[in-house]
């Protein structure tokens, strides 16, 4: 059914950004319409409960302290969390090695272990002279722009030991390979999310706390109360602008409105069509925004054998497709689950494979982990998040190197009626669901500004 | 009008290589249509005669020795050409002074022109251990993906002057920021063009040869025998695809045909909607490939005036934003003409200037180069690349850094009935009008042979 609409504003996205607009300016009196490509709200979070009532979380999944606009939401919306697992030791799968180790950082080889510490240390001292509003303001943003991680690594002083493990990190927190990405997209992100420590460990870390029905009850909780304002299967192909009104046309129709919040990737904001066309540099920018790639699979046993030798279930390894893994089993429920990542190039690599060879290589990876019990699981479920035509990668969008330095400023700068949301544009936990409600609560501040600035009455007081 | 039409095979983009595909296929006896979604053809050449008969080449203009397909081209349909004016003597512009120079590279200053020798000799040496067609496979291919040109560059024992030189060069050559592109992309390129030197000079280099009535003539005579299956205004936002069909939509209708050719940049190519959606690893190349970013500018003068002082009109400068420039003259002409090129950050920079902002700082450049007569232009013309909305920068599309190393297979590779086409997809002369031809020529032998095998008849045999 093709229909035309009308709002004061829309949103295109119902991901945790777009409906965190939307909820921002429904509550303002704002009339606004969410126009969502896919069947389901969430974007990035997909949160399914089997028939046997075990819920999988195919995507974002972990809060963690100083994520406070989604810690809010969970205590607002009386959802129910838990905290992860992390009794016992962590593994790390080193050369050949297995050692055993409790934190963040692998202490289980000394040598290793002082020269990780100093990476931390280093990384995160320089990380917090970046102001993650504006990156492109650091003395040596050009030089730091222009330089990859894997460069930075390559030139410590550390151990090939620790030099693995570092690359380990930056697959698994960007997850981007380290020669993908400039030093200064590395310190952004980290100063973003207040320091590596902070965003690789799990306690008092950014794995600390799930959502017992899953991360995207948060989104199904904004939703409730915008009720039909949610329009699901209407991807939207072209926003026509002019100076204050918008035309978004989508499959669903289209809709007319004061002003627009894109709400998505920056790479996906660039496929849309607009008219006039985006000024080059905010079209150079989303062209230089690329999706991480990663797979996230769930291996389900009949119980956490693993925990009986006093193991995590967190692992990180240096070979395997999957290299980094953590107790993904609910505290209510008897079975024990294992999730693990396969990021960046090892991503694309098993995207490619076929679901069978996919399934075994993982399965490998776990009984090299965890021994031949891990060979037989009583469920398996995957996601290729780098197949997902709405997403196109996960977790996040990053900046290909000499991006942020040059064209960062496009990065939020409205265009006329239009405004960016979208976990990307987020100055604190950029690329986390926290940093996804930010953008959108922004996002919705300026349009609000925006609106009472040119005196535009909107629809509700009409 | 909306109009259902019917093809063996359906071409995107009216360039170079959506024009030389369908040629080759007309001449198989194959049925093919062409969708354009600009006004004219010719893609990233664009000629315009003014008033007065002054040709203003605002795209790609220049053709070199060992560029055979184009050549061959310009010789079948007859065109005239002209040699690039190169008498006299060229201009460095570093560190404040100005150095006189015969040739492809500085040799004003003795110390700069060892390292600058050493440059060349060292790029061109190392260019050559890659295979343009399968960069991936060099044994360092994942170390070089991970450094970038600037890095390269930064690292060299050279004096500032000639790293300072080298930036330039880069700019020029791709155009990036040496911190944006890998050096194993770099390495790439050169030796796609045949070696350093085979790229940056004049004479017996790819800026030796020009077409008289402008290079936008080569699509015109690809068109002409084309006829009315050449469609414009008809932008792409959709391909359905099943085994063995397309079905192409447009602003013009939609187009059903056995196979497609998409003959744009990866980038925007990666915005047309598939159904089903492309494969995981295509989507992600195409979200890591990005457009270079480049004004162009031609000023007119009464007479070629710096020919007075023994001067070539090419110079190469370490400031202002056009930063290199020629002699565009045409012989049989008496006006004198500079073309000018503001190359990668300062294009961006530019592309957000006022149009009187703009060329006040291109002629105090050329002030800066030629004296004072440069402040009187008789004509002014510009264009951004940049905002053209169906090019999105010139003169080449890159691959970031890392999607070579492990992206790069998907480049080329069909998918179902799609194949692949565009300067970047050339093996030679990638990211020229001569690779442009040899990328159209190959997508339709292969589509030819994918008929063949397929035992698909085509429309005319029927």
């Amino acid at each position: 059914m093709v229909e035309d609409t009308r709002a004061d504003v829309v949103v295109v996205g119902a991901g945790l950004a777009g409906l965190s607009a939307a909820r921002s300016l429904l509550d303002a009196g704002v009339e606004v319409l969410v126009l969502e490509a896919r069947d389901r709200v969430g974007g990035r979070t997909h949160s399914v409960e089997e028939a046997d009532g075990l819920v999988i979380e195919y995507g974002g999944q972990w809060l963690g302290p100083t994520q406070d606009r989604v810690l809010g939401l969970v205590e607002e919306l009386g959802l129910g969390t838990f905290t992860q697992y992390s009794d016992g030791d962590n593994l790390q799968l080193t050369d050949g090695a297995r050692l055993r180790y409790q934190g963040a950082i692998p202490t289980g080889d000394p040598v290793q272990a002082a020269d990780l510490i100093d990476a931390m240390v280093e990384l995160t001292l320089t990380c917090m002279e970046i102001d993650p509003a504006r990156p492109w303001d650091h003395p040596l943003a050009a030089v730091l722009d222009s330089t990859t991680l894997e460069t930075w690594i390559s030139a410590q002083p550390y151990s090939d030991g620790a030099k693995q493990w570092v690359r380990t990190l930056s697959r698994a927190v960007f997850p981007a390979e380290p020669g993908e990405i400039s030093l200064l997209h590395a310190l952004f992100y980290f100063r973003s999310g207040g320091g590596v420590e902070k965003m690789i460990g799990t306690i008092n870390s950014a794995q600390e706390t799930r959502i017992s029905l899953g991360a995207q009850h948060l989104s199904h909780g904004l939703a409730l109360p915008l009720g039909d304002r949610v329009r699901l299967n209407c991807p939207v192909t072209r926003i026509d602008r002019s100076h204050d009104d918008v035309v978004v046309h989508h499959d669903g129709g289209t809709t007319t409105a004061r002003r627009a919040i894109v709400a998505i990737p920056p790479v996906l904001a660039g496929r849309i069509r607009y008219s006039p066309p985006m000024p080059g540099v905010r079209d150079q920018l989303t062209q230089r925004s690329f999706m991480g790639s990663v797979l996230k699979v769930h291996v389900v046993y009949a119980r956490p054998f693993w925990r009986d030798a006093g193991l995590s279930g967190h692992v990180t390894a240096d070979t395997g497709l999957v290299q980094i893994t953590f107790d993904q089993s609910h505290p209510d429920r008897t079975e024990g689950v294992l999730v693990g990542f396969i990021d960046s190039h090892l991503g694309r690599t098993a995207s490619q494979m076929s679901e069978p060879d996919r399934r075994a290589a993982v399965l490998e990876d776990l009984v090299r982990m965890f021994g031949d019990e891990a060979a037989n699981p009583i469920g398996y479920y995957e996601r290729s998040w780098i197949d997902e035509e709405w997403s196109r990668g996960c977790y996040v969008g990053m900046m290909t190197p000499g991006t942020w330095s040059t064209l960062g400023h496009a990065l939020r700068e409205p265009v006329g009626p239009i405004h960016w949301a979208g976990t990307e544009t987020a100055v604190i936990w950029n690329g986390y669901m926290d940093g996804a409600i930010r953008s959108g609560e922004d996002a919705a501040a300026a349009v609000l500004v925006d609106l009472a600035a040119h005196g535009l009455r909107t629809e509700a007081a009409r």
